[in-house]
């Protein structure tokens, strides 16, 4: 694969996982969404069905590892570590994209909800005077979870630790499935990993959102820091390093665990 | 595939898709049914699962697109146009013939359920002597959205770009498809569309209902307008052109990206 | 297959779809259980993977039809109705023990259930004073659909057409599936008749419940006539003759629908 | 396959079955989850993918058995009795560490959820003065759950029944899968063992909360005694044997109905 054919299967790939992954969040958060409160199990299958497209969209052309776990634990299994960075551009460029169409897809329900009077009530905080944006008394602002995650507890050791609890799981997924020849040659191994990106949500996300991806978090954070919605609130920047640095190093776990238990 | 194959097969496939399609928006919205208020999530899987059982029966003749944008974005890719109108016919009548067969299914409980003196109160819009019918105050009326789509916040241009992103996304994961080799060959591809339009409902039906398909809102909206349902209210054509032009310029877009970016 | 094979293979694989089927119906009604109300998305899963359970440890054996409808299908497709008698014999008594099975793993639940004040005093219907098990004014009784179908709206042509076009489809599904022979050959066509069956729930549960299956609704029925329930009311036995004949009708539909159509 | 991979995998896939089953509970379960209260459907389909992640990550190391029902059913179907030993303690050690990563992950939601005073006077049973702990009135503790399983009614030879009829149905379909040989080579099995699993849990799960395997009660049970909970309730032990024996009696029966008709 050519570092062209990875950049722009990683870009479009990411996009579409963003894309719908940060949609069902938008759709079961906005008013006026007709998936308005569809549940826990509607996000966790959404999520998990927006891996399943991206990555069979961009499999063919990259591989359609659009996570930079991934990309770390594959380099670790593989020892070839020289087209990573060239992953992880598209990775977080195609992030960025998806965000942005979430909200073009959205548009006039994020405006419906932001000015919403009991959602600009509910994101002052404990401050019922205090500007909206007031970052700390009220980190992530009423929509930023339709972006990125955010934790219900915060504990940086705990949320770090559910973090790369649950991206070792993902990765070591993925790795191992090359034992099962037949699944990498009839191309049905991203159907598994779909599932079981909706297993991990269902199971482990109920602490911190289960990022499991650094650029899933990063690249929609940064859209939400730039883009012009009224009552935002803050981009949660303090939390923002948690779901970069735990995926990562779950996905290094994994590749680890890889190389002593199973290689 | 000779032309009478294919219309065939569309014929049959679509009349399929549109009658689980539509009976799981009867299912879920009319009185009496035993699956009422069963959510969003049921209605995702209804519709995902409608194309599953549509597209593989008619996979074998027709190939089973069933769909007016997949048949443009397939018709770019392989630069064959010829037999575009016979699925575009064998797609709208069948379309046309599955609304009816779900009418026939729910017979009794579009009666029920149009003559429930709460139904037909909230048919009337915000005027609560005027008449059921009246379009415009009630655009869609209390039954239309068991035969087509409708937005929820009214906006054009914004309908229109939920419509084409979902599209776009729908047709390029089934053009990316033929790249990895297998899933074409061990005939599984179409239970992995199935399973990416569960998830463009999840994620992208929020706005518009997602008609990500020309054919199921245009065919099941004209059977609406014929069909002597009582208090059924207007059939909402002031908006029937989205859900067609929307879907087609995302087939065609991803067409597009497909051969710059794929191909 | 001899016919030895085939009995005992149909005569199992139906056993566990019932027991799975039935004991999910048990599971969301019965007082006490942990799933109660857990809804229809419940219901329709529980039954597609029930067919997904049966079909395939019945699959090597019999060929995993378990149902008299199908059965029918196959023979008007192939022509070979000499095994016909052997294969609804092993689907009823299968459904039979499969029946029961639910009421041995639900044996306290439907007691608790059974004896509760509030369901006693339901289960008597119109008439306050009168006694449970009347037959007509509580067609079927508080516990019946544990076991058997029932209509929301008694309508004899409407119940009928219903339950004809659910099982038309069903049969047509697996009939056409010949048609894409690496699914036959690979073994997954069952998966995907069990996602087919959640979508008939999905899509045409709401009217009759979906017998879709002569013996999946007989067989239980008798058993819920036999078995010592405390209030258990009649077993509605005029409604008993709809759920055979439709799903009959609607595999000799199919049947003849593939031979004209896709033959 | 050696002894030491046997150990590995087997320790290593049942920490993940384990991580997320017991995940899954803690999600729908603790406060401030934002999974709580998600429903039945998502504590089956939680279950059923933590079959799918712990069994392909092993499958390749030692088959990905996870399960000592399941062990013995196969010994009893192929004669070789020789490894169970090591297959046993790689499941019971790995089910120990799955339920302690449960804890890591969900570190301050179980912190949070036992100090809520609600919980804690609901752990108290019928003695409103009585220890939070006190084993009998109130059986398992506030959150027991998360860790093992418990009777909604209490009866031994029902409970026992239950376990039974389920896990012989889980075994036996995983030893007449091996008669759709192509499935068995195609790797894709254990996607349908876990379709199996979830369809289990939404049928049989209602009365006991289906163990359906040793060591996913036990090794966690034995974890709830040790960690250092505050208000964690008593372990329940009086039950701890139907869990046990319940599934081994159901995969030594699914081997000998394997072996009288299938074989």
């Amino acid at each position: 694969m050519s570092s062209g054919h990875i950049f722009i299967g990683e870009l479009i790939g990411t996009a579409v996982l963003v894309l719908l992954g940060g949609g069902v969040c938008a759709a079961v958060t906005l008013k006026k969404s007709k998936a308005q409160n569809a549940g826990w199990l509607a996000i966790t299958f959404g999520w998990g069905f927006a891996v399943l497209a991206g990555a069979y969209i961009s499999n063919g052309y990259s591989g359609g590892q659009l996570n930079p776990a991934v990309t770390i634990g594959v380099a670790i299994k593989t020892g070839d570590w020289s087209k990573v960075p060239v992953y992880l551009a598209g990775q977080l460029l195609g992030a960025m994209i998806g965000a942005f169409l979430v909200w073009v897809a959205y548009y006039g329900h994020f405006k419906a909800h932001l000015t919403d009077p009991e959602v600009v009530e509910a994101g002052r905080g404990a401050d019922p005077a205090g500007p909206v944006t007031k970052d700390g008394d009220n980190p992530g602002g009423p929509v930023l979870g339709v972006f990125s995650t955010g934790p219900e507890i915060r504990n940086v050791w705990q949320n770090l630790a559910t973090e790369i609890i649950a991206t070792t799981v993902l990765v070591l997924f993925i790795l191992t499935q090359g034992m099962t020849k037949e699944l990498a040659l009839n191309g049905l191994g991203i159907l598994l990993v779909a599932l079981t990106v909706v297993g991990l949500g269902l199971s482990l996300g109920g602490p911190t959102g289960y990022a499991i991806n650094p650029v899933r978090d990063l690249g929609p954070r940064i859209v939400h820091a730039l883009l012009p919605l009224p009552n935002k609130g803050g981009s949660d920047w303090g939390y923002a390093w948690i779901p970069v640095v735990g995926p990562l190093v779950g996905g290094a776990l994994a590749g680890g665990i890889y190389q002593l238990a199973f290689a």
